[in-house]
C-alpha cells in the first residue's frame, strides 16, 4: 500500500510514481483520500499504474491484501507530513510493515516505534546510511569499470529514471551493468544503496565513492544523480556525489517545461550549454568526464511537442537526445560507446 | 593546555597554531613530547608562540595552570589517534575541561564520558552541530548585508586565517563586521559557528545560510571557507557552504608552495584563473559574485620569494594580491571597495 494522501501526481509524489512504474506487481494499491474521491483512476493522476486500485483509507487497502504501507512522498526537509501520523499509526494497527525515506527517522520517533514494538511490525527508514561511510579515498581512479552519472538541471526532474532505463539498456545489450541508487526511491526500488543526502556532509563524496567500490567488479555503473550543482539548498550533496563516484561520462536529465529551480523560482534556469560547461569544468581537475547525451523528461507534452523539445535540445547542446520513456533509451546507450568501446 | 603531540607545525597542527596565533593569553602551553624533547622552542616549529612553555606530559603542563585541554589537530576523517586517548584520559583526570574539535565525539564515547561525569569536567565538542539546521530557504536575498566569503585552491591552506584578517581590517576601518566561523578552529576562536562540515549532508547550504541569517544585522560578514570546490573528498562542504552563505565577493586562498591536492597528490592544482573561473561560474546561477581578491599563504618563504610570489599571482590573476599575515590585510580590505560602497 502506497500512501500518497492528497499529494498523488508525477512530481508531488515522485517516490510513489517510481515505485509504481517499475515494481507494479509488488504494488496492491494506493491510498489517496482526496484523489480517490474524484473517482478517477491512478493513471489520470500519473499516467501510469493501470489496473491498480486508488482507496480512501488503510481498511479500505486492506482489501487488497497489503504487507507494507510505503510512505510515497519525499517532501522538501523530509519531514512527515502531520496529516499522515495518523494514517501510518492506524498501518501499523494494522499489521503493515512501514517503510519510509523520510528524513524523519520513525524508528526514531517514540510514538511509532512503540506502536511498532507492540504490533511486531518492522519501521525500514531507507534513507539511514550503513556503517562504514567515510570520507573519500581516491579508490576508483585505478579501476577498468566504467561509470555513468546521471546529472540534472534540477530536483525532482527525472534523473533516477533515467539512470534505471540506461542500465536496464546496458543489460538488454549484455552488458554487466548496474543501476546505483543514492537516494531514498531509488533504494525502494533497487533494493540497496546510499541516501547521499543523508550522510554527514564530510562523507558525501566518501558514500558515493563507497557506493562505487562496493560495485567494482562490475562493468558498468549507472549512477543516479540528486540535485543540481547550482542548487540552492542541495548543491553540497550533488557534488560530492558527483566528484565522490568520479564518472566516465555524464548524461545531463532536463524537463523542457521546467523554467526555474523547482520551489525556487526566483532562479531561472541556466540554458543547457551553460550546465554542460559548468559540469565539465567542475570535473576537470579531478577526471576528464564530458557529457555525451541529454535525457528529456517530457511527461504532459504531446508527441510532437516532445519531438520539438528533443530537437531543440539537440541543437542547442549539439548533443544526442531523447525522453527514455517515452523513445527508449536507445540514443543514451549509443552516445556512450566513446567509454564503453575499451572491453570490445 | 593545547594538545599537539607529535603533529606540531604549521600545517600538521592548525587547530593548535591558529589559537595560539589568535588567542595567545589564553594560550598556558602545548603539550608535544616529541618537539618538547628537541629543546627547541614553539616559535622554531610554528613561527609563532614565544614565551609559551612547550611540555612533554600532562602533569608537566600543569604546572602553568591551564583550565582546558584543547586538542589541537583535525587528522583528515576527524577521528582521534588511538595514542593520543592515554593523555585525554590523565587530563580528565588532572581535572581539566576537553575541547575538541574532532567528528569523533568524546561526549560520545564511553570512555572519555564516564572518566569526566566521574570527574565534574565538561567535554566540548565544538564539531556537533547546534539544533534547528534545515534545508537553505532563500531568505538572504534581501538582506542588505554584504558578505565575503574566503574560497581556496585546497584544505587547510589559511582561508581562515585570512578570514580574520579581514574581519579585523574591516572593524579597524569602522565597519559593523564579523568572522563567521564554519569549521572547528574557527569556532574555538570566535565562540560561535556552526562546523559544516559536521551536519547532514542536505543541510550543508541550510547551515550556511542560518550562520548568515543570525548575523543578519550585521553590515559585512567575512565567512571562512572549506575545503576546495574541485577536492576529491570535501568539495561537497566547499560548494555547499558556498551557495549556501551567498556572498557578494570572493577571495581566493592560495599558498604558492602546493603544487597538488594535499593527500591527494595525484591531482595538480589547477592554475589560479581556472579556479576563479570555475567559482565564478558556479555561483553564477544563484547570483554574481567576483573574485576581488587573491590571499597568499607564503608561510616559509623569504620576504624576496613571497614578494615574487605576489607578483606572479597578480601577473596570473590581473586581482591584488597579498600574504595578509606578513603584508597585513589593506590590499584584501580594498578590493573590497566596490561591494562596501553601497552604504557611504
Amino acid at each position: 500500500m502506497i500512501l500518497t494522501e492528497g499529494k498523488l501526481g508525477i512530481f508531488s509524489s515522485k517516490t510513489a510514481t517510481s515505485l509504481i512504474r517499475y515494481c507494479p506487481e509488488e504494488t496492491a494499491c494506493v491510498l489517496d483520500s482526496k484523489a480517490a474521491r474524484t473517482g478517477k483512476p491512478l493513471e489520470s493522476f500519473i499516467g501510469i499504474g493501470q489496473g491498480i486500485p486508488l482507496v480512501r483509507s488503510v481498511k479500505a487497502g486492506l482489501a487488497f491484501k497489503p504487507t507494507e504501507l510505503l510512505i510515497g512522498i519525499s517532501p522538501v526537509g523530509g519531514e512527515l507530513p502531520q496529516a499522515w501520523r495518523k494514517i501510518v499509526l492506524q498501518a501499523i494497527a494494522a499489521g503493515l510493515h512501514v517503510v519510509s525515506g523520510l528524513h524523519h527517522e520513525l524508528n526514531a520517533d517514540p510514538e511509532f516505534s512503540s506502536a511498532a514494538r507492540k504490533r511486531g511490525v518492522r519501521l525500514h527508514d531507507v534513507r539511514v546510511p550503513p556503517p562504514g561511510i567515510g570520507v573519500a579515498l581516491d579508490c576508483l581512479r585505478k579501476l577498468k569499470q566504467r561509470r555513468i552519472a546521471i546529472i540534472g538541471t534540477d530536483c525532482n526532474i527525472g534523473k533516477m529514471v533515467t539512470a534505471i532505463e540506461l542500465d536496464r539498456a546496458l543489460r538488454h545489450e549484455g552488458h554487466d551493468s548496474e543501476f546505483v541508487a543514492t537516494g531514498q526511491t531509488g533504494i525502494m526500488i533497487a533494493g540497496s544503496g546510499i541516501a547521499v543526502d543523508h550522510v554527514l556532509s564530510d562523507y558525501v563524496n566518501g558514500a558515493a565513492e563507497l557506493l562505487c567500490w562496493q560495485r567494482r567488479k562490475r562493468e558498468v555503473l549507472v549512477i543516479e544523480g540528486q540535485g543540481s550543482i547550482f542548487h540552492p539548498a542541495y548543491s553540497a550533496v550533488t557534488v560530492g556525489l558527483l566528484h565522490g563516484s568520479m564518472p566516465h561520462a555524464l548524461i545531463l536529465q532536463h524537463a523542457p517545461a521546467r523554467k526555474s529551480i523547482r520551489y525556487y523560482e526566483t532562479y531561472p534556469l541556466p540554458p543547457l550549454k551553460e550546465v554542460i560547461a559548468l559540469a565539465e569544468a567542475l570535473v576537470k581537475p579531478l577526471y576528464p568526464a564530458k557529457v555525451l547525451a541529454v535525457a528529456l523528461n517530457t511527461f504532459g507534452m504531446s508527441d510532437a511537442q516532445a519531438a520539438r523539445a528533443v530537437q531543440a535540445a539537440e541543437r542547442q547542446t549539439a548533443l544526442p537526445a531523447c525522453d527514455p520513456i517515452r523513445h527508449g533509451a536507445k540514443k543514451l546507450l549509443d552516445a556512450m560507446t566513446p567509454i564503453l568501446k575499451h572491453r570490445k
